[in-house]
């Protein structure tokens, strides 16, 4: 509820773009897990701002702090403090802002709800939060190593360019080797380019985030109210700037027919007398069946709307209701894709070993 | 978690299809609303089989039985229990399913699981048990009428087939006119065509549900993981057979500018010396901005897969990975979406009116 | 919250003295525990009004009926729905009371709470609504028995008149061979007389319930706000009367001094070549250290006000608060202890229980 | 669960004593209170070790540092994070316990359920944690200094010295005038003698902290499971060392009749023709009926143990179960009870506060 995430490894959050620093608790990680600060560090530096000509030139250092829960180099199964500190922050580059609503933003809601108006750089609302998301989801990555499940997300799409092609066909071990972290290279070059031109026209783009679980044990989520995908859509959209979630085949399904897109079991015996592993021909149901994992592959797609803080002059109104025109200034991501690629893995470390852990309780 | 749905406004389930009733409590309904027991029954009439010539054949009476927390025609703010027996059921038809999986069912994922076949009807995991959800939802209409919230879905998709055309451009009072629930009643016909002739090839097929909630006041939400929209793809894509969830102009929007898609504030004044009312003058936001609720209309779709009970052979393996076919028997639904519609209300009814709840605590 | 018990084993309760049924859900029941139905009608009936002479005369028959969650004789790890009907209520036996507030009874703060006077009965302030607890209780108890842990609670006061002895010293095994519930059957014979005596004054009176919980696994609890006896302590003061609970040596400990009621660790080897079991010599501590379970028996008291209904006459205001005199008619316990032994021991079952699963989630 | 604490207004801490920085965040602080920050830092004082020659002789300046949720001097309603740096640890007067386990301490049942042994002063279970629950509860007394809510507690009893006097005798504007925190002057005096003795024996002693809650609404409280009393024992018997917890008559009810204990209302009018107020001639039910608060004083009593760390020789075992000899060196408080009384306001504090934010949502 509110600034919590998860059931049992429960993540929960505090503040904004332009406090004193934002940071979280991990409640419920496990204890004897090798906490390995640099692995944390690096996840974070893939979700800093000014990485490249095509992010905001924000630079923000974005320095791990870890308050509580390791000793020794292990997690002892306590809470888990961290910070990590504002260190530069523009605040008067939003002053202008201080009696406006931007349009498609937080502002007006935040402002109606809570009749206060905290008008640096989006408040709490500031894309600044989700650091908070990619250290738990780090924490929740090193606990899954053990396990061995990987997760990996990458770019699929840019406004309309998209890479087209299952993930199956992909080499995804070279989502990191360019900035926009999509895996096809060519398509990545396409994609860096219309970013950099949107970006010089002063506009955004949208695009969307594809992820691939693997390894991940059969019979992972609850099947009422906490299917597995309903947990993985609920960590998505709680991300800035999505608009949408699917997994598997997804909306494409709904023009289907069920001849075409049940899965088939399938049983191949590892060895004489030993018990057959069952999986399925294809995958259309993306690893999740009846809400729960079925040790496929689980895939989703994530689509994220275009950064609403455009470089050009709009028409709005301020607290009264005037209207007023108004132009953004300070340094904005024209495209929030290539950074939201490691949030994306994050939520889904967090919901992938809470439903581990969660799992462990439905038999003595 | 697990079986219980909402934060103030809860509503726990139980019951599978084959069991001795499917039921629930609701838990946080404010006290003092008149509870309108023939409304509730209309409720579960609407997502009852056997409507029409393109649900299943079953004949479920499903009368719901309220054990407590009403007196004298008013919730007294007591938890309200509610019993629906089953009393339709063919176990019969299911006693071929006990040893095998069938394909893109919960069988595989739930004996794999819980160590368990209950083999009878999908069990837990049947659409029967969305009963309760209707309830529930039922009950937090009767709470939204007095604050003037409504919420309306329609059946937008079948297969291919769409309406193909905005929800303010239809009269949605016409959806309830014929069997598909799809406003635009030409539309309607063919989709019933298309429904029936599926239907007799023995095979299924998906669809789309759309929605619109309107009289939402502002500032429903949370903004950091109970995203009011984060909320509600949860809740639609807890129900069965759902693989995908948009909200305002969704998947689209990844394929979008900024430019093109930011909701412009307009500031209407309702009179002289009148507070203005703050409006937007476009909806692609569907009527959240920052997990928020803007006052604007909310929007949002459902995309359904094809039922994965068809009336076909298909190849599949018992339970000790032995190669077999099966044929399911029985009375199945040949595309889910009509018989959706009103789930897919009552699920966004009881986050409507929890967010509603929720958000009084907000302020001292 | 609210009427909800538990964190991974949940007990969600409803219904009210004189509705149609009190019943819940239990969700978070291990997969593939034996359901012995008997075994839990037998629970209910130790808790069940009009069992001897120094009960309230109300004869409730109290059949248990299950709704779901339980295939083949063996739970699913489903949810648990269960209802127990209202068969013997006479409302009109409160008729007298449906514009009066009952001294030190919950119709005045109910009413308060939420404008709604249900004045059968107590509604859900009743006694009759901790049927569900005993239900959710004995369930716990059959997954407990497989973990050999064995809860037993006992009248160790009625009045002033008390046991006096460590449990130590007493067989435990007669608690159930007296009415009253006291394993030490002389004083037992006196309690009794003195609750008749009580009773033909139309008077109640108080009492102490004592618990043991005998082979509970080290570490169970959590460590900050879910200490063990913090979960023990507001699972017992929410039951009905309740006025205070301790553990261990409890209110006893504040006069000590630490080298007094230190528990001393000591080591037995069971073998040559064995890991020694850790244990203390002396258990002031009542079998749980810093919040978590230790390996000891763990002990702990519940103190029982008298029954609020008396039958005399008694001042009190109606709803418009004016003065009146009121006299309570109908069928009432004069001491509510003898019947609260088996509530206890099903909300420190359920508590147990919970911490049981909830451990599991500590490691990978 | 585990490290939150509360529904609404919840608090989730993390630190342990040796870490680098204990601390928590705040979710559901209502937005637009005034954050008094010196207040709160005065609330920590009252808690800090070293402020007289009975309490430990450890300095640590406990600097409060707000790092988020606050804007312009009030709150936003967003969380509020907030970290005190550890700055006087010696740790290297525990390194002779790395590998024993102190007699009553956590350090057995810790290492038993987390297979981690740190050693430094308590770690998680450490009196210094409770730094974070000053900290929350002195942000839930912002927001009940609005609602003319007032919490005291004071010290009642040290070892077998008793106040012996209901708290409606004594002037409780006298409790911080003496270091042992209790509002009888007189037998302040005694007690401080009694601890300065103890503390010269190289022992420590237990004690009781009183609590009266004054101007609490009438209504707050959950019904069932979350009974205001049950909150507010869970809350005490969370605190370290608490033992038992008793509210109103508490234990002594279990000894009188319902015709002794039972409140009569009473009403009186304020003025003609004015709606009048209800309230009980006596208050045996410490201002709680049916779990719900009914306007009147609310009392409650806390039982404390004598702290575990005494300065003298102890027999105990090492981790590998062999017996040995220990003896604690470091700075230890001789009897918790004074630095307890700023804890239990600060917890029950945060209880009313919650219950009165909950309770808004029991009507529309």
């Amino acid at each position: 509820m509110r600034n919590t995430f998860g059931n049992i490894f429960r993540l929960t959050t505090f503040g904004e773009s332009h406090g004193e620093a934002v940071g979280g608790v991990v409640d419920g990680m496990p204890a004897g897990i090798d906490i390995d600060i640099d692995f944390i560090q690096t996840e974070l530096d893939r979700r800093r701002p000014g990485q490249s000509r095509i992010t905001t030139g924000r630079k923000e250092p974005d320095r791990i702090e870890i308050l509580s829960g390791v000793f020794e180099g292990k997690s002892t199964g306590t809470p888990i403090g961290f910070i990590v500190r504002n260190t530069n922050q523009h605040s008067q580059d939003y002053e202008n802002l201080r009696c406006l609503f931007r349009p498609s933003h937080a502002d007006y809601t935040y402002y109606s709800k809570y009749n206060i108006r905290d008008h640096r750089g989006g408040g709490r609302s500031s894309a600044r939060v989700t650091i908070a998301r990619v250290v738990g989801g780090a924490l929740a990555k090193l606990a899954l190593r053990k396990l061995n499940i990987a997760i990996t997300a990458y770019t699929e799409q840019v406004g309309t360019l998209t890479v087209g092609r299952d993930y199956r066909s992909l080499d995804l071990t070279k989502t990191e080797t360019n900035i926009v972290r999509c895996p096809d290279s060519a398509k990545a070059k396409e994609m860096e380019e219309l970013i950099a031109e949107v970006k010089a026209e002063g506009d955004t783009i949208g695009g969307i985030v594809a992820c691939v679980v693997k390894g991940c044990p059969v019979g992972l989520g609850e099947p009422e109210f906490g299917k597995l995908h309903a947990q993985l859509g609920a960590a998505m959209l709680g991300i800035n700037a999505v608009k949408g979630f699917e997994y598997g085949d997804g909306f494409n399904m709904a023009g289907k027919r069920g001849s075409e897109v049940n899965d088939i079991f399938v049983a191949t015996a590892d060895g004489e007398g030993q018990q057959p592993t069952i999986t399925t021909k294809t995958n259309h149901s993306g690893g999740i069946q009846g809400g729960l994992s079925n040790g496929e592959d689980i895939f989703f797609r994530v689509a994220f709307k275009p950064v609403a803080t455009i470089l050009r002059e709009q028409p709005t109104v301020d607290l009264e209701g005037n209207p007023t025109i108004m132009k953004a200034r300070g340094r904005h991501d024209p495209c929030v894709v290539p950074r939201a690629v490691p949030i994306v893995e994050a939520m889904a470390a967090m919901v992938i070993l809470d439903n581990y852990l969660m799992n462990k309780t439905v038999r003595l």
